[in-house]
């Protein structure tokens, strides 16, 4: 890789797969070499016509993974396609076998030993095989509410809780995340929703299982609630609107317990018409440290960000399933 | 060591090397097994005495740092000595050639390849002979004004410029601090010590060129200007008092340059009295990234703190001369 260009596969063609694919072509060092979709709206066209570019890129979209892992020897694959590690298994193992590295955007994947032990080893095992890197990452899970935590834990000699907050305006995200934070619904067909398991930001409870562990803290117990905000006033975005009455999006809030007491509480409030967005973490500490970033981090965007400012990391790190915080972020040391 | 404790040796025993011992002594997985400083009121002492602790920990302040080193076997020596490169070269290599990491607050080892890359070279190959890593860390340079902006770039697909401000209300600080930022002093001693090179924060120029060299970018030149804060009212401290017209503190910026535009500027400020103490990174990028940390990082704890809780990543680190980027915070990709 010295010698050339460090060749890339984007696994998932959805606006974070495209998002992807852009910022690998605007990079020097990274080669795009394929692309692998199911949607049939998508394959065999050249990406160019996908994107909107200039000018073909002589690479289509196709359908088999197996034969575009086979022809462009990728040294890296930026997999974007689902939110569940049993989903993903399969199409992970599949790059894996065929040599290449993989930074994954599924979201229980950033700390996967949790709700699933044996997957998790069975990809560790099969990473070290193939002397090839497994990583989860991306905005959240993968920084504001758990990596960035982490950090700023590392100023810390005494670390007694740990509050984290996102609040995100959802009119300016992409229409799937407005529709999976139910804004639009009735309060009624909301909780019904939540009974189903139909929403959820998915990754909390692995963000803070995430934390926990790197502290070294032993959680008793944890919950989740997930609750409704409800619109006060309309709310237009370019996809919905929300009348007053109806939800503007979901409150999901994460506490972990230690010998019943709550030591961590992840607070994330996505929903249309949010006044006052940020990212905020609170730590009662020696010294204390509080954080906030005004405006919040912009999701879609850092999404990409963090898969593919993985990409040199990733390659210089231990073969194996590895996480963000393997990768190195420095945490507090309380024990 | 998985079978026994991690074997500690605190290596000046100031403030900071007190703080650390303390740390040390309260960690499980951590044994004290010595402690070298110079000064004669300590030599001799029992720790238990100057931490004026109950009972002997039966570990005694040498000044013979050979000794203590092939007596003490330490695992990891906790090195709180000096500022710069060259005046504690010797002890470091002593440290290494007994066989032992080194964790360091020395301000300019958090990137000793800018200002005196020989001795950073014969450093890094010495640790690699021996087996042990080398780190230079600290909360500035070491984390406020360097790491945490890198890590905040990680959630950016483009990054423009950088801004980073540090506002210290140096009241709250140790006594050698506020000789060092000159509270007390007249405007005309304080521009005759700047011109002495006797005022100005050490480190900050590492921690420009640290974030410039992780981001891959080539800077064209870097200025740095040191300006007293001249204090407006009457300030008392527990150790000095600053009359109006005074100097209460420093200002010291340091910019970095890309092709004449200046995308770096590190504007620290350390004064008594300070109003509004902070630490802020504003990352113009895509997306931008802003965060205020109010109250700012309590500088003392917090170097403390990045020396203790460096110690479990720098036992799994590749030997050598290593930094606190080099041992994972991540960055942003951009080239």
């Amino acid at each position: 890789m010295e010698q050339g260009k460090i060749k890339v596969v984007q696994y998932g063609f959805g606006p974070i797969g495209q998002a992807c694919v852009r910022a690998v072509l605007k990079r020097d060092s990274l080669l795009l070499t394929g692309v692998i979709d199911v949607d049939p709206e998508k394959v065999g066209k050249d990406i160019s016509e996908i994107l909107k570019l200039n000018g073909k890129r002589g690479i289509k979209v196709q359908r088999d993974a197996e034969k575009v892992l086979e022809e462009a020897e990728p040294d890296v694959v930026l997999h974007t396609t689902q939110s569940f590690v049993p989903k993903v298994f399969d199409q992970i193992s599949q790059c894996v076998e065929a040599g290449a590295h993989v930074i994954s955007s599924t979201e229980e994947l950033y700390w996967p030993h949790y709700r699933h032990p044996e997957l998790a080893e069975k990809l560790d095992l099969l990473a070290q095989k193939h002397s090839v890197v497994i990583l989860g990452t991306g905005v959240n899970p993968g920084f504001v509410m758990d990596t960035l935590p982490i950090a700023l834990t590392s100023q810390c000699l005494e670390v007694n809780k740990i509050f984290a907050t996102r609040v995100v305006d959802a009119s300016k995200r992409r229409r799937p995340l407005q529709k999976k934070i139910g804004a639009g619904m009735t309060p009624d067909d909301f909780r019904v929703a939540v009974e189903l398991g139909q929403l959820g930001h998915i990754g909390l409870v692995e963000s803070l299982v995430a934390i926990a562990d790197t502290l070294g803290w032993k959680l008793s117990r944890l919950d989740e609630t997930i609750d409704p905000v409800i619109a006060e006033e309309q709310v237009k975005t370019p996809y919905l609107t929300v009348e007053p009455g109806q939800v503007a999006g979901i409150k999901h809030i994460c506490r972990g317990y230690v010998d019943d007491e709550e030591v961590l509480t992840l607070d994330l409030r996505m929903y249309v018409g949010a006044k006052e967005p940020k990212d905020e973490v609170i730590i009662d500490g020696n010294p204390p440290v509080h954080a906030v970033l005004p405006g919040g981090i912009f999701g879609d965007t850092a999404t990409v960000a963090n898969l593919v400012n993985a990409i040199p990391r990733v390659l210089h790190a231990t073969p194996g399933l590895r996480s963000v915080i393997d990768l190195g972020v420095p945490y507090a040391f309380l024990k």
